[in-house]
């Protein structure tokens, strides 16, 4: 190939996934540096770009009518803007010392080396596929990515049964029910743990799950599968434990996911506890000067424990795309990490959480106080306030805010972020009753949920000091 | 009377004023100190106590069916709790020589002195009526406390006509309009601003002005109103402005408050240039050891502009209270301050504000960079995304929030409260776009229409340094 000396004095940035990170890193990327400065090659291994698989259980479910409206950018778009994006084309090994990569055309089979001078990598997270019998029977769906989504929606449109068994009750597990039983199924979630929603604490996860039998899903808690059972035609027919079997037309998995760092960690990329990749605060790879890693397949600091952890999360994911995109790109921005804070929702039910949980408290090697109250989302006299619990962890003798879990209806979820922002600056809880927050009948009572648990936090440190 | 050695020993707390914030300090004061140490007695010169005057808009508009649900507690609680609540008795004199206030009781007439070791005055606000022809006219009505909201309500009851005018386009006034609206009435709300709230900016207030009149409402702005017309039956039957007449069968007055300082005046207690008593952080009147005040009579720092500000609102007023009465009652608190947080809704319009105006920041000496952008509550493919207009300013140089302004529908109003947060902790915009917020499909778009406003401030601070 005849380069000119322009061409061959342009940058090459390569990027391996084509979802929210990475795209984000790339568009950032490009908004600073014109093609003449810098070359971008992405690489996405499925059909789609920059989609939100956190809609997945929203287009299942039929609140999003079809699956186009969770691209929020397709590869045409893409590519006009000056990125060569190349579908369907899986990286299967980075070369760090030669500085390249190793793609390999899915539908052609056709492998090729391409050099780089920087090295995005985003492949994201894989769906625990749990090694027991019958999980790979028609019938049986992970809802991972759009492809997975409708395989589930073919299945369903396919399947006369209404028995749903949903199989992990994390935020994946409890959006599915809710996606389920609006469609009308007969819906059981069937969980390892003691009370669903393990990212809270029990106590709070037990509001969960009796809210959820309210809501008419059947909750099996402190369950272990062992089997998916099949019928004559091959198909998946049941759900079985220790105990007992669950009927199922339609399997959901809703178990997690794993950092995919088996590319980076073939490489000798650093890979933390979690088995995500390591980066510093500017999203660089530990050791490695040209290479950025972002999304859910590397560790994030924990700000309130100090510790690295795992947590896949669009968010997140848009947010170190950003900070790629600015330092690839010349500029300078950080990532400075997380407080953890999730919302989630099951019908009217709202879930939310930031901080520590009890035992991330005391792993992190924090004493503290606990308190929860309950309260309403509007002045009590208003129309449509609802009942809300909410708890809080702040430190013994300082008084630091440690975490927040709310569980409630409509207003309860965006509350966390008070929190958020609390946990981010550091706030005491005694600071935090003095807080400016919005007040007037149709928003809050007169001091706000997350006000009233500030209150009882700090009696509880005075009271324990 | 004869009084015995531990009856003369206990210590005498008189509190003027039996709304939120003298209430919740005689509370606070009683769980800490029991009555056989501490005597409080309590003046209230209406026939009620602790109620939500916030709430008077939705009993008038009938979202809150019944007056009394607008009480959080009545005398007779407060009582129970060893309080001596003399109600229909005004304070007319406070003698701080002799450490004694002068009771009159209304519908007696008698009167009679008593002494105190400490006192609270808590005397409120009172609405701002203009001094116009007609404004005492049948059908002119203020909504100030549970009386005015009872008197209004039998004119409307009383009145065939369906056309209403609300003077004055603040909280109260928007809030009027949506319970007049929601009653069927034709509703004009004429106001002295450019735009309505003039709590926002003027280019947020136009958006305000905009939702309001397609919800049917009229808006006349940057209008004096200058008589109040009375018919033959010497009822109001127009409101005059020097342009023009708008035709009234009720009148409502939404124009404001100004602090119930007379008595504190009369008795030389310091007062600040927008009418309230100054007091020091644990809300005791400054220069007098033995006197607090809290609520809407006194005046509030600004923790963003360093500058005393007059802001008579509930929440306020119970956390002074809380202050006050932990002070009184032998534990320490503080109020550090407010960030002038506020919300409102008018129908499903919500309007939210925190921080500072571009006026304000100017008349506080700070330079800053103003931007606006549009987004979502919700992620843009999920049901029920509404639009949202955010307003940011930062800090020249250092890029330090100053404000939020938000305006747009379900969702928009409490997303002030990340800001309101950010505010106190002293963020700096960049900072901001870092936060870890609840991020979910149904909850926000995958950056917070917030954290949008953030990274476009960054943008302009960089671009002004």
């Amino acid at each position: 190939m005849n380069m000119s000396r322009t061409e061959r004095s342009r940058e090459r940035l390569v990027v391996v996934g084509g979802d929210a990170a990475g795209m984000s890193a790339a568009s950032q990327a490009r908004r600073l540096r014109g093609p003449d400065e810098l070359e971008i090659v992405a690489f996405e291994r499925s059909h789609f770009t920059s989609y939100s698989a956190c809609g997945i259980p929203y287009w299942v479910g039929g609140d999003v009518p079809e699956r186009d409206r969770l691209i929020a950018r397709s590869p045409e778009e893409h590519r006009a803007r000056d990125i060569d994006l190349r579908m369907r084309t899986e990286v299967v090994e980075i070369d760090v010392e030669g500085r390249r990569v190793h793609a390999r055309e899915l539908d052609t089979g056709a492998t090729y080396w391409t050099p780089y001078d920087k090295l995005v990598i985003a492949t994201g997270a894989r769906p625990i596929r749990p090694d027991l019998p019958g999980v790979d029977a028609p019938g049986v769906h992970g809802v991972q990515n759009l492809d997975d989504g409708q395989a589930l929606l073919d299945t369903l449109a396919a399947t006369e049964g209404r028995r749903a068994v949903v199989v992990g009750a994390g935020y994946i597990g409890v959006e599915m029910a809710e996606a389920l039983i609006n469609l009308g199924y007969e819906v059981t979630v069937v969980n390892r743990g003691k009370e669903p929603m393990s990212t809270l604490d029990p106590d709070m996860g037990r509001l969960v799950h009796r809210a959820m039998e309210g809501l008419g899903i059947t909750m099996v808690d402190d369950a272990e599968v062992t089997k998916f059972l099949t019928g004559d035609d091959g198909r998946v027919r049941a759900v079985a434990t220790d105990d007992a079997e669950y009927p199922a037309d339609v399997v959901v998995l809703g178990i997690g996911v794993r950092p995919e760092t088996e590319l980076a960690r073939a490489a000798g990329l650093p890979v933390g506890d979690h088995g995500g990749l390591l980066t510093d605060l500017s999203m660089r790879v530990r050791g490695h000067d040209d290479i950025w890693a972002g999304g859910d397949c590397v560790e994030v600091l924990d700000l309130v424990s100090g510790r690295e952890r795992h947590i896949p999360l669009g968010t997140h994911a848009n947010k170190h795309g950003q900070v790629i995109g600015a330092n690839v790109g010349g500029g300078y921005a950080t990532f400075p990490g997380v407080v953890g804070t999730a919302v989630s929702k099951v019908c009217d039910l709202e879930i939310a959480r930031t901080g520590l949980r009890e035992k991330d408290a005391r792993r992190a090697g924090l004493q503290f106080v606990a308190v929860t109250i309950e309260s309403t989302s509007r002045a009590g006299y208003y129309p449509g306030a609802a009942p809300m619990t909410v708890k809080m962890l702040a430190e013994r003798r300082t008084g630091r805010l440690l975490g927040v879990q709310i569980v409630g209806r409509e207003g309860a979820g965006k509350r966390v972020d008070i929190a958020a922002v609390a946990l981010t600056a550091g706030m005491t809880v005694e600071q935090m009753t003095a807080l400016d927050l919005g007040y007037a009948p149709p928003f809050s009572p007169v001091w706000d949920p997350v006000l009233v648990a500030a209150r009882k936090a700090v009696t509880a440190v005075r009271s324990d000091a």
